[in-house]
């Protein structure tokens, strides 16, 4: 249950390298890197290929340039990189054009492109390690955004809405377990939908449509429960919500939305606390090691 | 792994009930209890209730008229009843305007609308044994329904494809465990799509989503898996396949399809057959025990 703890740089203005794949998390991760006299350098990868960085050190790095990117950064004398944001298209191993030094890394990143998400994680921090990087966690640099337990946000929880929470968490703790996806939406009666590869927001807009054609009933109080995985490494890919999430769940119709307290992120905490009020939905983090 | 046995009519047309959902199914189980000497008597229902089923004793079951349903199949001498088709909108019971027959029986059918699919299935059939219906398998009439072991249709396998099928017994198994759903698509490294209670088709129509925009690999080999819920009770909601599933496969890029041996549904051999060749897809029917 307790969060990593956060760390601080060795010295005022050390660089840190920050692997930014899509979505608002490397903003973040950046900004609070400022906030703790981190210098941060910006690699901008996958779903993030396009983010303009300027006012920071950055470089984009395709896939077939695993080995450059790397070099740029241990040339900027980073030590430390953290991983964020998301990576959702797959790449094409056999489209990849390598460049010399890319070339030198072939197998890991062979081994990389493979499996399911987690293990991507996981390979392509082995190959960081091996080439002297420590892998930090986000939550090492920003850990004001590490869900607690108990209410978080929004109205208070009604009746049934405790037993959908637990039936999502075991749904989604067996997708874990399988490594497939993280999050699923259930009722007090019964699972709505899992989560596989694609992602969150499209799980949610699955549900609102389901709901449309009548397939969730109309007064069936359902709830999104983000789960860490049981072998989570928490230095990567935790269950996260910000205000898009709940602007999703509303549209699905949900009444509430239930995390992993401890290992999950709030990518921004007033704009989802003005969300959950706005729309009447409910965040709360509940200890996900209940069976 | 022993399908259950087919079981003939008392005496010959003896009359039969059929609940007859939506889908393809209820026909091909109309013409086996034809062939079979019984007399079926429908009872369209649920997605099948606009059904055109002249030629037959038939009759229409809005979600409020259950008691009369089978007052009028017990007035036509049935005593056994098979429940077959989609039942895909959830009634909403706020929108039942009971008859005096179905008022009687609030508190069963109120049981049965309540719960997931499998406990829908499961209430029902008892709220039908209580009024002393017999509730057969689709298969105790059709036993030709029912999926080998062995490869049942379309080219061999190739060498990783085991693997991905492994994998999707693994991750459907996991579903079915929590009565979620009984089908998923993998591939040799990875779960691509979990199916929740939008069914097989709409999960296959994501994922060829997910391979249009890049995101399921384009030389990475993956197949649909559906397995019996590991407590499933074989007289109903038996996983199955139709031609119109070697479609929509196709559409999604899969090269093949597993099934649980002895415990799933082949609606159509001849036209699944023809499907599978036409469309290069692998059929075969699996041991779903095998951890």
């Amino acid at each position: 249950m307790t969060p990593a703890a956060g760390i601080a740089p060795d010295r005022p203005g050390e660089p840190i390298g920050i692997a930014a794949g899509g979505g608002i998390l490397p903003r973040i991760v950046v900004d609070a890197a400022l906030r703790g006299g981190w210098t941060p350098h910006v690699l901008s990868i996958a779903d993030g290929i396009d983010a303009e960085w300027s006012g920071h050190p950055a470089r984009r790095m395709a896939w077939g340039q695993l080995g450059d990117g790397l070099r740029w950064l241990g040339a900027a004398g980073v030590r430390k990189l953290v991983l964020c944001g998301t990576v959702s298209v797959r790449p094409d191993f056999r489209s990849i054009l390598p460049t010399l030094h890319t070339l030198l890394m072939l197998r890991q990143i062979f081994a990389v492109i493979r499996g399911g998400d987690d293990n991507l994680l996981r390979a392509a921090t082995k190959t960081f390690e091996a080439r002297g990087f420590q892998v930090v966690a986000v939550q090492a640099i920003a850990p004001e955004l590490v869900a607690a337990e108990g209410t978080i946000a929004g109205p208070p929880l009604q009746k049934d809405d405790e037993a959908a929470i637990s039936r999502g968490f075991a749904a989604a703790r067996a997708l874990g377990q399988l490594d497939i996806g993280q999050a699923a939406v259930a009722s007090r009666d019964r699972v709505i939908a899992l989560e596989g590869i694609e992602g969150t927001r499209e799980m949610l807009a699955r549900v609102a449509d389901l709901r449309a054609r009548g397939r969730v009933g109309r007064h069936e109080r359902c709830v999104l429960v983000k789960c860490r995985k049981p072998a989570q490494d928490d230095r990567f890919d935790l269950p996260s919500i910000g205000a898009s999430t709940l602007d999703e769940a509303a549209g699905a119709g949900l009444v509430g939305i239930a995390l992993s307290a401890g290992h999950s992120l709030l990518l921004g905490i007033d704009d989802i606390a003005r969300g959950a009020r706005a729309k009447g939905i409910f965040v709360v983090g509940r200890r996900d090691d209940r069976p």
